[in-house]
């Protein structure tokens, strides 16, 4: 389907890739500062030698239409607009750098990056594993579904009703008593956090939160202008520092307190009734991100929304860490004002979620293939975490200090020494294996990588792990 | 599933009504201000008579729980907490008021709220009627399609590669020459303006449109703090006033040149050229919202994007008014910097669309059930134009005025006095027809109607006319 040389043209392949590569910078798909494939790829692509390439990428560079930048890659110069014809293009870039969302992080955009190929280890991903997906029995429920043009049609601002009505009944048995008004379908956890930024806080409001924190990798909040505010539910001034903090200001708490991302830790009773009873004196809502619950290995825990008497915990729940996370479902349990609310800003942001989608969720609930699937899943994921923490225990013992995992995906591992960097994070990247170092979760640490051991093979893990200790030996 | 009052229990079914309404009250589901649903939906609910209903609501009242507004209903008093404890809540209201997206205008809320019922007629909606959808076809290919264990994953920030590959070419057909690496995909073009938005202007960047306008409908830019301004692309200053409008700031140009909304207008091509034009020269990029291309009855168009030699024109299209809104599906063409941004940002949002959509799109589409699905589309909503045409024809002719329709789903009809004003909307909707009116579109229109052919049955279209008729007569 993509472009390649041809064989009838009267041009040779290193002089039609010239011409193509002009026409992609000239027409603006490769805009100034453009990174442009590797030559490993554009071979790929081109169906031609390496050298080939390499010939049109020199003719194109003596032209000062690209320049190489040591160990980054080759990019679009910023005179190839003049070398070409004197025209006017607009600038991206500069739409780009002044508006207003804050790109990611560097190093979480070289994750999402690279996360698409399949030949990278991927060491610290929060996603089942391909193997762990039940692929064959959502293709057969497909078959078994029957649609009904209403199903298909734009969905009501709340989502599906037949799902709300499933997931009460679901999110009883964890000691949540809802109404199907009380819940609101997103298209995952992550949207739902952004619909709470834009539609319950103004501008300014403080975000807290304990570090490491999930919330340090993505931007919902920062990005609607909130500040974050780190704080730590055991220590002994917990209500005063919330008290000074949020001053007069709009605030919200956000947590996950059962198999938290990404320590894996799971909260005590106490510690949940005790920042519930304080979030009540002061008024500050709680949003608790439950997505992980359902893969606790031995016994379910209480939720901070089972003990919430006051309308004050805003519950988040998802599919995309047990089902599938293509189907982009998840679900907030909230009092109904806040649910029209975020209703409403939803339809206005993108029309509900993927009716289709939708239909499978209630269909996988309802019919109990969700709890047998469920069971099945953290049996593996159980086998999983006794298999790295074996490889932990006889070859980073020295080295590092972790928790036996109780579920979940993640071991948040200790270095004894300070050196989880950027670099190495690259160099590790360099031997094509990903990890999620500790310092997108809280700026500034050294000393952390969140392992999981949901998504690489056992044999990529060990393979992972012996590469990653090997360097931690050479530092 | 939803809760109702027993024929065990010691008390009355109205002694439990009332009770479980205080919980609802007191749990904070209910927050002060909540509307609560009608007496008729709670005796359906409940399985009681409405009297029973009545009696256990005026007990309610009694306790200064509830209060009826003339007209709007019955809703939880603002003194409800004091009375059932003294205890302490969030004030969600305060936290809504205060915050950063702007609600929905109220006649969108109410079309949004009254659109989920069926015994409403449906003049005006934007959406193919159930009959129209290929509901049994779409049952029919989720039983067809394979999936693999990537594909249910999470998907790669741009979407889908091989949708991405059926697009480029199917929309070549469109003139629009594209890589995979220019395609992102989206929950549906609306989410497309909204990470535009957010992604590619800086806050206070001004937005070019024509009025009326379906931008006026929906506030994506708007909350994210843009300015909007109505230009006319016929007037012979287009160009003076936008240079003057823009000044130093940034901007951008929204048009739906093709089968505009709500107009029906198609734009010509000098007026194409003239635009692209005019806007290359002074840097202002081009959003062609071109989702309903597909519904045009007899030729197609240049689009905007076709002209486009300079990646000047960021392209949106979607299966959302063609195959399925349901589905969630859309898709920009851009350069590949704006790509790139757009999907980190939509990485940051949501993860990404929902991957079983995309896999179906990708079928209909590289499979031709999608064009063959369109021609019979296309055909049954001609028959629905000239059905709808036919009664303006001999019931509306000596009070309004219409084009006859090129395509699509509307026929933008002007009233010669100006009668369409909010009682109107309020009137119909009491005898539940639903419109949706010029004003929507264009601030302090009262002329015009956006009447929809696609939609409501013949039968209901008729009716909903003659009502409409009547109370036109009456003004």
């Amino acid at each position: 389907m993509k472009w390649k040389p041809s064989s009838d043209s009267h041009l040779t392949f290193h002089e039609q890739i010239v011409d193509w590569m002009k026409f992609r910078i000239e027409s603006g798909d490769w805009a100034v500062g453009t990174k442009i494939p590797t030559q490993r790829q554009l071979a790929i692509q081109f169906n031609v030698n390496r050298s080939t390439v390499q010939l049109a990428l020199d003719e194109l560079k003596a032209d000062g239409l690209l320049q190489s930048k040591l160990g980054s890659g080759v990019f679009v110069t910023n005179i190839s607009w003049n070398v070409l014809l004197n025209k006017t293009q607009p600038n991206w870039k500069k739409h780009i750098d002044s508006s207003i969302h804050r790109a990611n992080d560097h190093t979480i955009q070289l994750i999402n990056e690279y996360e698409q190929y399949n030949h990278i280890i991927r060491l610290g991903t929060g996603e089942l594993s391909p193997e762990l997906l039940p692929t064959k029995q959502l293709e057969q429920s497909l078959k078994e579904i029957t649609l009904d043009a209403k199903s298909i049609g734009y969905s009501s601002p709340k989502g599906n009703e037949r799902l709300r009505r499933v997931l009460c009944d679901y999110l009883k048995r964890r000691g949540i008593q809802s109404e199907p008004e009380n819940i609101l379908i997103v298209s995952g956890a992550l949207q739902a956090l952004q619909l709470i930024a834009i539609g319950l806080l103004e501008e300014g409001s403080v975000i807290f939160h304990e570090e490491p924190s999930y919330l340090s990798s993505i931007h919902p909040f920062q990005s609607a202008g909130m500040r974050m505010h780190t704080v730590m539910r055991n220590h002994q001034k917990l209500a005063e520092n919330l008290k000074v903090f949020k001053r007069k200001r709009q605030s919200i708490f956000y947590c996950v307190p059962t198999l938290n991302n990404p320590t894996g830790v799971n909260w005590l009773l106490e510690e949940k009734k005790n920042l519930y009873n304080i979030c009540k004196e002061l008024q500050i809502p709680i949003i608790e991100d439950d997505v992980y619950h359902e893969l606790l290995f031995d016994h379910t825990l209480p939720t901070l929304k089972s003990l919430d008497k006051s309308g004050q915990v805003l519950y988040l729940g998802s599919v995309s860490k047990t089902l599938s996370p293509g189907l982009r479902i998840g679900w907030i349990v909230a009092p109904s004002p806040v649910v029209e609310r975020l209703a409403d800003i939803k339809m206005q942001t993108d029309y509900g979620s993927s009716a289709l989608s939708q239909e499978i969720v209630a269909h996988w609930i309802s019919t109990g293939l969700y709890e047998n699937h469920l069971k099945n899943l953290r049996e593996q994921l159980k086998n999983r975490a006794a298999f790295i923490e074996n490889i932990l225990e006889n070859q980073f013992r020295k080295i590092a200090t972790w928790n036996k995992s109780e579920g979940g995906f993640y071991i948040w591992l200790r270095f004894n020494k300070p050196i989880v960097n950027k670099a190495l994070f690259l160099n590790l990247l360099n031997q094509n294996i990903l990890i999620n170092p500790g310092y997108i979760y809280h700026s500034g640490d050294s000393h952390h990588i969140r392992l999981s051991y949901a998504y690489a093979s056992l044999a990529e893990i060990k393979e992972g792990l012996h590469a990653l200790l090997l360097l931690c030996n050479h530092e």
